[in-house]
């Protein structure tokens, strides 16, 4: 059985960036095309050449570099009323792109038409029809009719007649918008029928353009794909203005691995995604949506004892797909609802006697910790300490003995703020005491705990701090709350997370910063077993 | 015309609590129930009684307060086997817990009963029929078919003989689960409809339970709804383990507010729906999604210059419903992407005269600290004062002069953590300089900043914080990053946010309260302007 293929149009850096805490620069613009044509994206629709320079310069770098089959598209709105197109500073900024693709946007509602843009209903049509027609000189043409589901509630025949203006002008694809995310599926495939139905005649084919207003946005977008459409346009992890566009690793995996008779990025491996949800956020400096469908850490996460031990059993009873399929992985959590099946698998892991009087104990370690603020599971290194501690299999590295930070703004040196680290520690009997200089506070711990451990463990070397969050715990005592720090270490095999909660927020980052170098200093131990 | 009633269930108190990072108090889960109430819900799943203590107790307590017509359910699984139903420990805390109505979980899959519980499909009819019958003596029993849709997939008639079971030994409703939130929406209304059909000749009624693992929950739950479910079981902002259970608060505004001929809540308005979200993410202690359907904060808000000039004109060419409706609001964000529009929107709400020349450098100003890290969008007090500075119109209440703060986990007197702050500010030719001890630095700092201002400026006193995050802004340099803090305040009328960006963290953070206590002493002059 052959499969439909649905092409994928991504507009990460574009509609994307209207996301709210989203910006992109030329770097961060240029690195997310790379890795959508590695994988195999359709369409990257790069940026709005006439809205910025930097986006001016993304068309000028992209031409460089080899996107294989992916075609980069330029985005710009249809030209100004009274003003050819050719003479229109947004048609010529969108040809000046130089890209393979056009993807012009025009009013497909009256109301639009006679109240924003001040045109008659004959003008809009002309304005899409020249734009259409002036651009597909230059490049392929994708129109996309915004507003199209709203448009054709309030006049279907004037919506009808919008893309048919594009059509004629030789626009090659014809995207339905739900600009405004407000439609539902079962309204969606109805109009995307009729359109693909009027438009018969002529040789166009169709994409489908979703927002989640209404949470609907895959739904609606494989509604309209069972109802023809052939190209879905969305961004990768649904960032987006308001409620966000199509989540695209969503419509993929759907696509590919739920539906049967499609595919996508012509049938290439949808392994690459989880990587790639989690590139896109780190670019875009989001936090991860944990919960995020097919790529999010908790999505194959498994916290409750019942649950966990039926995983065991038969990982089907409670997973839908196999987390491999979209480069994810299953996780079993620690938590005090998860019962004695999850502490059973973190120990095996680590060959450490799981005998009932340790488990016991772990449980209610956990129990008090998580009280306190701790939360185990993103914080996999402190776990595994906290297991050997309390399995008495724990022979501390180095012993803390005192440390104090200064930070301020004025110093005696410079204008500049600073903040410096005084620390007392002792390995064996031989006693420690240095200090350093640091941007932070967290920065000069950190460097003046390396510094007293350097002569004894010089792997630290190769170990460095990749990230740092803090959440405040309890958020109603502002900043006297408790402050829980998480702590993501790597070297140059793996990364681990640890963790640290104190009403002081120096005093979690120094507990998280201690627990990651003794991680890094235990690793090759615990994973040999006891 | 009537509408029909779709009754909702929430189960935020029990399966939202398997959603990773979730802990509730059993005070929480009191003060969550009783706002459930409130609104008009009609069902709310408590705990599982036999799992822990603190459901024991939230049953307990719960029955002392008046939910008005609202009913809480206690949940457990069919009888062990080889036990009989009135010996069963699971079964004696469910009719212990007192509760009007059960809601009792079995196993729908053939091979979910063979290989996880170890029995035979017909003992398995018996534990969901005898299970029924006993429980129904007390309450009414709802009756959740685990892996419902998988389940009828592997083997449709054994799937429709544990509805049987259940419905003959008296349930009352039946509700189909999509436990691993695998199923598709045309494949959830086909099923449910042929389990209706199949169960005519029992007095039923039927409802729905999804999972977002496909990013499909609240279409599968509309679909169920359309094909005849009359129950809607999920959670409030779709906390639930793995992806999530379906987000009661999209499924409530899209079947009362998008689709036609339902109701929910018995009619009741849904304007307390975005308080409610945000009051279960503060009690869960987790984030708020801002890009969550009808009630994020993002979900009304407009960055892009376009969109912002077209509201302005006509707000429903850009939003799908009136956000009032769900007690949400618009809001205009600030971003080098926005375009001017967005600028003179919020320099009016201010009063202050916005003359092309004031525009040009605010945008100027916002770009330069967008590239260093600032995000203004949940720091509108930091705007309005970046705003009146550029115009001119700002005059510092105090000029700060210098700070220290010391941290450490010893001093002399004493062996717990602490921290101390010093500054040095003016207040017109007065000096003065404080120092305050804290809980951590931030804290010390703030006590130091009143401590300072305390005689001239006693309004101060009614000022707190509320919030305090911290967000690493390259995370690729680990401790030695960009640090973005972000502070909300409030007083006895309204909340605002400040934010400060420095490498340094407490640096970043004196900035914010700096811009907070401004922000406060400024207050009543920005809203009645220049």
């Amino acid at each position: 059985m052959t499969s439909k293929s649905i092409l994928i149009y991504d507009t990460t850096l574009r509609d994307g960036s209207q996301g709210e805490g989203v910006s992109f620069s030329l770097q961060d613009k240029l690195n997310i095309a790379e890795r959508l044509a590695e994988i195999g994206v359709d369409f990257i629709e790069g940026g709005y050449p006439l809205s910025n320079e930097k986006d001016v310069a993304f068309f000028q770098e992209i031409k460089k570099r080899d996107l294989g089959k992916t075609k980069v598209c330029a985005f710009g709105m249809t030209r100004r009323k009274r003003v050819k197109a050719e003479e229109d500073p947004g048609m010529r900024a969108l040809v000046a792109a130089q890209t393979p693709c056009i993807t012009l946007v025009g009013k497909t509602w009256d109301y639009h038409a006679t109240e924003v843009l001040n045109v008659t209903l004959d003008e809009n049509l002309a304005l899409i029809g020249e734009s259409a027609e002036f651009l597909g000189r230059s490049a392929e043409v994708i129109y996309d009719a915004e507003h199209f589901f709203d448009g054709f509630n309030a006049n279907p025949e004037y919506a009808i007649k919008t893309l048919q203006a594009a059509a004629s002008a030789g626009a090659v694809w014809l995207s339905l918008c739900d600009t405004n995310g407000g439609t539902l599926p079962d309204r969606i495939a109805e109009v995307t029928a009729i359109a693909i139905k009027e438009l018969a005649d002529y040789n166009v084919q169709f994409g489908i353009h979703c927002h989640n207003d209404c949470e609907l946005a895959v739904a609606n977008s494989i509604a309209a794909v069972d109802a023809g459409a052939t190209q879905v346009q969305g961004t990768i992890n649904g960032i987006g203005e308001r409620c966000g566009n199509v989540d695209l690793v969503s419509v993929m995996a759907n696509l590919a691995l739920k539906k049967q008779g499609y595919s996508v990025l012509g049938g290439r491996s949808l392994q690459p995604l989880t990587e790639l949800s989690r590139f896109v956020y780190e670019t875009a400096n989001l936090q991860w949506r944990n919960s995020q469908p097919f790529v999010g850490q908790s999505a194959f996460a498994h916290k409750g004892g019942m649950h966990v031990h039926a995983i065991n059993k038969a990982a089907k009873t409670y997973e839908h797909i196999d987390p491999v399929l979209v480069g994810n992985e299953r996780r079993i959590l620690v938590s005090e609802l998860s019962g004695r099946s999850n502490i059973v698998a973190v120990a095996n892991r680590y060959n450490i006697k799981n005998d009932r009087e340790l488990m016991d104990k772990v449980l209610a370690e956990v129990v008090r910790l998580e009280n306190q603020g701790y939360q185990f599971e993103n914080a996999g290194a402190s776990f595994d300490l906290l297991v050997k501690r309390l399995a008495g299999t724990f022979k501390p590295h180095f012993e803390t003995i005192k440390y104090r930070v200064v930070a301020g703004d004025r110093d005696s040196e410079a204008s500049a703020v600073y903040a410096e680290a005084i620390i007392k520690l002792k390995v064996g009997d031989q006693l420690w005491f240095d200090a350093a200089e640091g941007h932070g506070p967290v920065n000069a711990l950190d460097a003046a705990l390396r510094k007293a451990l350097a002569d004894d463990f010089p792997q630290l070397n190769q170990m460095r701090l990749i990230d740092y969050k803090v959440r405040v715990v309890d958020s109603g005592a502002g900043t006297a709350a408790s402050t829980r720090v998480n702590i993501e270490s790597c070297d140059d095999k793996e990364s681990w997370g640890t963790i640290g909660v104190s009403e002081n927020i120096i005093e979690a980052s120094w507990r998280a910063l201690v627990d990651a170098v003794e991680y890094k200093l235990h690793k090759a131990e615990i994973n040999s077993g006891p």
